[in-house]
């Protein structure tokens, strides 16, 4: 099995985890995180200190603090078989593209083990 | 060295430290998730819409909301030597089975490495 | 790639945020959680039973609530290249020694794909 980590934008576990329903994967876990992707200075702002050496005042202070910010996220956590993974990373793309950087990133580890609490079965 | 992530009910978390430290595991870390299981429409609901091709208003509201809401859970975190895996799951077993839905699940995934921070050595 | 997480001292957040950042690690995840490591009974409080037969009642309820103690800690996530891995264990290190115990872990986690949500596009 896999554990799939999705890391995605708050205002979308509602209409993710509708998808991800209908696409059949039920059962998920979510839980809040602070994060910060590879955002670096904005293009323009760094071409005009290229050029001309000097900060451009009025942007700069707001790049830089844009950069260096944590932003709260939503983790999704599930765990599903081999074979359900690319259906999955559809299903999450699908929900939560925006075409606006900070859409998110989606992450798979390997699970060795699954065992359920209430029967002690090992459901591998 | 294994993690074991172990999804638990949230009143179950004393009982969990209480026995993980007496069978000898007194590191761990815990947090809070939102969480949901498998857990489809109630049989008797869906036999009766079977049956009779409506459906039984007192009980369906109940039972779509209790499928798609997320319920408060606990993530333990554990990391353990490989030949401790048994032993740490059948303390999480016995501390935790209802025989209930809701129970949880035990997930074990690969540590490649280990580090102390303090002293920077590789406990692996 | 593989999965740095760092359960660090929640007063250490900020600083290791700027080394990670000047080290050329800007993208992680932060999120609080409650740990306990494997400090056990104060040596000198074991010696004192073992010498006496008698608790120093002064020490011992001290001691053993300080056992058996969850504490509010920070778990890192960093999601980074193979060969990045030693460069960031160090800025965590430098960054988050103060040699009391209380420094924390780092754990290393094999990743098996990596997507950009917003493109859709395999970074692995």
């Amino acid at each position: 099995m896999k554990e799939i980590m999705a890391i995605i934008r708050t205002d979308k576990v509602n209409k993710t985890k509708e998808a991800l329903g209908n696409a059949g994967f039920p059962a998920f876990c979510c839980r809040p995180c602070l994060g910060r992707g590879k955002k670096s200075l904005d293009a323009t702002v760094l071409n005009y200190i290229l050029e001309t050496g000097e900060l451009p005042v009025s942007k700069v202070g707001e790049a830089f603090t844009e950069t260096a910010r944590l932003i709260p996220k939503r983790i999704l956590t599930l765990v599903i078989e081999d074979e359900q993974v690319d259906m999955a990373i559809k299903t999450i793309f699908k929900a939560n593209q925006t075409g606006n950087p900070g859409d998110g990133k989606i992450f798979v580890l390997p699970i060795e083990e699954t065992y359920k609490v209430r029967t002690g079965e090992n459901i591998l």
